[in-house]
């Protein structure tokens, strides 16, 4: 078996060939600055509005709510640095306070660690073993001065989807900012901001087909929240830079077919993935699930092996032609125990062994088997040695 | 003739064929995740690494001192924002002082307002009616708590090359963080951080022959300019976010080819350039050249034409099938003047009738003969009317 398997889609998926397709004029013929007057440059900007509305469209935003980053971790940044200003602003200088959990990405956690050395203080709302919020034990964390609450929709190592409603709904009652980090959950689950009281939330075009480079925030219309790169007045002078049109574009059309194609691909990487965790559960001795259950985005299975190191077992899965990841991508070469699993209460000796497989689309059933086949293989070497 | 004569080079230029043959696998199949272990994201490791080597190597820099952001906006917002944040870090929330110049770029000019709301104030160097900073009235205006001085290497709107050499060896004089904004420049002339003694400099990949949401920072590695976007740990710890790879690899390959083919490039554009000021003095009455007539970057002719609004003529030009600007491409839509020719002493009845030609290695005689006819003649019936 020569080819790869690639079993890493929450650290970045292929480009959709139909998104490729898109951007490619927006590389090579129309490539007149959005900013400019003439037709050149309206094809531009024309293309940009356009990919506005599909996104809007997808979690029943307005267009003017929509506005496109560099990426997830800029959309995060944004949203909690001027929250926070803005607060301060209105309050004269005043302390912030943000509730936020300690299972989040890195993007939200050394954010609010930063936000920590100016003008705010950060708390964590408690999770429970499977990374899930307790959102009994919200309410009492919330304080006269908190401004926002930031929870990611789903975690992106163990895969656990967050109580969104229920915790927007608190925070709606008690007039919070509510923020989230659906890095890994848009394009994957549907999401109704609407509905669901969200106020902000942040998305990345390449976890879900679309290009790298490109992502969105979308900030209910209400929301004042200032600029966080200033210059020229693209995004309605709320994001400065000559936009990135192809990246624009490319989002929009993985936006696009993400959301045609969810239900249909959610039930088969659903199927998959449950074969999986049966396999590896009942074939593999020392090993637990980790996250949970019920409340678990469709493509993710993590796992914690006892008695190896998982940043091992991924490079000796490699060899084999088999990518996955030891916790996230984000954190890759890190010596510590993952912050997820810590917080969910899973003790050093396990967590050292985490590996997580997130599955996609086109992997199949017989990529499926000789992964596994593949992972007792290299397990039984490593626990002998 | 049905074609398009692009003569807007400044707003941002074609993507080279070779930068997008470049980015394409990188598009397609070495999609990996830079931050993981397996050989997929080892392919994506490698190339971003190669490109920045490729970016040193242009501007004498070491690898480990380039940066790579989504933009020109984004580096100059971190450079300036973070800047501040050090010296306020290093002097226990002192106020700072910036130094810049009436003549900037918004990415600078609203990065320094939106800075003076904190903990800093700006001061604007004078200019000439050329929009050349006075070198030997700078010097006056530094401070005991001035931390940074920025000046643009060319000016986007007029062309302009600033004395950058003499202004950082006067900020070095007086251990100031000498920041220049080459977004214009580089590329188009050679720059060397070392013997110019420039500490960091801002460039944006779609100005050179690369793609748009692609750009660098250039940090001194003696300044230890803090993270302006904060999560996981790429680059160093110093710019969070997945990395932007088919982006970072198009801006490499257009970086190696722009310097490759510079001096070619700066000949044969500059005799274009200069033809087309010839015939436009001479055959068009009340007509000024704005800019230096040789301090001037190669591909920039830029005019002001009494009795007319520039956004006017450039909309009519377009009809004909040519791309110009009024001013520059970030501030279009704008009612007022621009700041660059009011800074430089034009008054309003000229400003308001700016043009702005740039031209690239591709155009040819004959389309500058066939735009300064247009010229003529949309100028005539718009005097006439």
């Amino acid at each position: 078996m020569n080819r790869t398997i690639y079993l890493d889609h929450a650290a970045t998926t292929r480009l959709l060939p139909e998104a490729a397709e898109a951007m490619e004029p927006y590389l090579s013929i129309y490539y007149g600055n959005p900013s400019t007057l003439y037709e050149l440059g309206e094809k531009s900007r024309e293309a940009i509005e356009n990919a506005r509305a599909i996104i809007a469209a997808t979690i029943h935003a307005q267009p003017e709510e929509i506005f496109f980053t560099s990426g997830g971790t800029e959309s995060d940044n944004w949203a909690l640095k001027e929250a926070v200003s803005l607060y301060s602003r209105m309050h004269k200088g005043r302390f912030a306070h943000i509730l936020t959990t300690a299972v989040e990405h890195h993007a939200i956690l050394n954010t609010c660690m930063e936000l920590e050395q100016l003008r705010c203080k950060t708390e964590y709302l408690p999770v429970d073993e499977t990374g899930t919020v307790l959102v009994s034990k919200a309410e009492e964390k919330i304080r006269e001065n908190t401004c926002m609450m930031s929870v990611m929709y789903a975690n992106n190592e163990i895969g656990t989807i967050e109580p969104i409603t229920e915790l927007a709904q608190l925070a709606k009652r008690h007039e919070l900012i509510f923020h989230t980090d659906a890095v890994q959950a848009y394009g994957h689950l549907p999401i109704n901001v609407r509905r669901e009281n969200i106020d902000m939330l942040s998305a990345s075009a390449h976890k879900f087909g679309g290009p790298k480079g490109s992502g969105f925030l979308y900030i209910r219309k209400d929301i004042n929240l200032p600029a966080f790169i200033h210059g020229g007045g693209q995004e309605s002078n709320r994001r400065a830079g000559t936009e990135n049109v192809p990246g624009i574009v490319g989002m929009g059309k993985a936006a696009e077919l993400s959301h045609r194609r969810m239900k249909a691909e959610h039930y088969k990487v659903k199927k998959l993935r449950n074969y999986l965790i049966g396999r590896v559960l009942r074939e593999i001795p020392d090993c637990i699930l980790t996250g949970s259950t019920h409340r678990r985005l469709a493509n993710n299975a993590s796992f914690c092996f006892k008695g190896v190191t998982g940043e091992a077992v991924a490079i000796l899965l490699d060899t084999q032609g088999i990518c996955v990841s030891s916790g996230s991508a984000c954190t890759t070469g890190q010596k510590e125990d993952s912050h997820v699993l810590l917080a969910a209460g899973i003790d050093s000796e396990w967590a050292n062994g985490a590996l997580r497989f997130t599955l996609g689309g086109e992997n199949t059933k017989e990529e499926i088997d000789y992964t596994v086949e593949k992972l007792k293989m290299v397990l039984a070497d490593m626990r002998v040695a």
